[in-house]
């Protein structure tokens, strides 16, 4: 049976997220329909990332088995033609070895956060970015940023729902960028504890606002506490770029 | 009574146009109804482009006068209140002379054009640009356009309901740029014809797919002559950018 690698993006918004549940509409149960219709046979899409409801892709990648070859691109466009009208795309599809795993393969995951910083509320960019009214400070944000990066136990920024086996986790980049009014977080890790990237974004908005110094990340992240960090930010402003192999 | 000017944000998806009319929903009316909600008096919110059904806006202009005077911020932040949930916002509110006309004192609008350039549909920006699966040279397009700078007559580019006098205008810049799977196209010009720039995109993509030769864009200029020009492009691509005065 080929194994095909697949490029997706989607719009977060209608979505519980990545992962097949019970309480609402998911992109794998959104992928595999597609899967079923055109093949007339089930079969398990493996994402790279678990992303959370409202949190949008423009690269997130899957593996998935078919039991028969397939022209690539007639195969990305057939699961298009089939995922109408949801707002999930197949980019690109590749075949690859028997052997490859999307989620246990992935050498580097890279999430961007976008702020949209002014007092007017959003409107094109309604429920794709973070709407922060307070004037934020984006040089003191990537300050702050940069001393997350590295090795560390990253306790203070995970969900207690997290599930992951050890906290520990190797933060590679955190830059902060201003272009006018939108402030864009880049982050790129091996992988990333449970919500580590939106309690990281919701605690250096502490900073970019001026609440708190920068060197109390150090502080909050010594500390080991989930309480010593800032809150979540919202899932709306989070997307999943690009997953490296 | 003092006259204000507002810069105005908007998605232009479920209006039938700035314009007030009688088949649903405009900008215009949204913004009139948000002034008597908050002063109790009606007021005509004067805009400076009569943006079709479906174009957007980023930064749209209208003046309007009020019975007081209002502190800036807390007049955008009251209209923007009153706005809700309609997707229009109010970025910014200046006082202005009483003379000051926000259609006859504009002396360049610029507007630009997004084209998502790709063979899988938009998902995340589904409603802000225009799918276009054929592969496009984005150099001709910026040549073929090139071409149309300048004083001409557009009666080849001019939507058979136009009301302008003349077809005569002056295009300053067409500039278009690739930037990945995306290709903006930038236009300024101190007044367009109605549908002038989405005919000349929906010309400059038939040259960009190779359908049409660079040189063909002169000649359906000189032709003064609608069906010599391309197809009207969608509205959703098309951004109201900046006014100037």
């Amino acid at each position: 049976m080929p194994r095909y690698r697949l490029i997706l993006e989607y719009d977060g918004g209608p979505f519980v997220g990545w992962q097949r549940q019970d309480n609402g509409p998911s992109v794998q149960a959104a992928v595999e329909r597609a899967i079923l219709a055109l093949t007339g046979a089930a079969s398990e899409a493996v994402g790279a990332g678990r992303t959370d409801a409202g949190v949008h892709a423009r690269g997130q990648v899957a593996h998935l088995d078919l039991d028969q070859e397939w022209r690539l691109e007639r195969l990305r466009d057939a699961l298009n033609h089939h995922l109408r009208p949801d707002r999930v795309a197949v980019l690109e599809v590749h075949q690859v070895a028997d052997r490859f795993h999307a989620r246990f393969d992935a050498r580097a995951r890279h999430y961007s956060y976008l702020i949209l910083n002014r007092a007017a509320p959003a409107t094109i960019d309604a429920g794709r970015v973070w709407l922060v009214r307070t004037p934020l400070d984006a040089e003191l944000m990537h300050e702050a940023g940069s001393r997350l990066v590295g090795r560390h136990d990253f306790t203070s920024f995970r969900s207690s729902l997290c599930q992951a086996r050890s906290p520990e986790k190797t933060l590679d980049r955190l830059a902060v960028q201003r272009c006018g009014e939108r402030i864009t977080i880049r982050v790129s890790a091996r992988s990333f504890l449970h919500h580590q990237v939106r309690n990281m974004v919701g605690t250096l908005k502490l900073v970019g606002a001026g609440r708190w110094p920068v060197e109390r990340i150090e502080a909050a992240l010594e500390a080991r506490d989930r309480a010593a960090a800032g809150p979540t930010a919202p899932a709306c402003g989070l997307y999943l770029d690009r997953v490296d192999y």
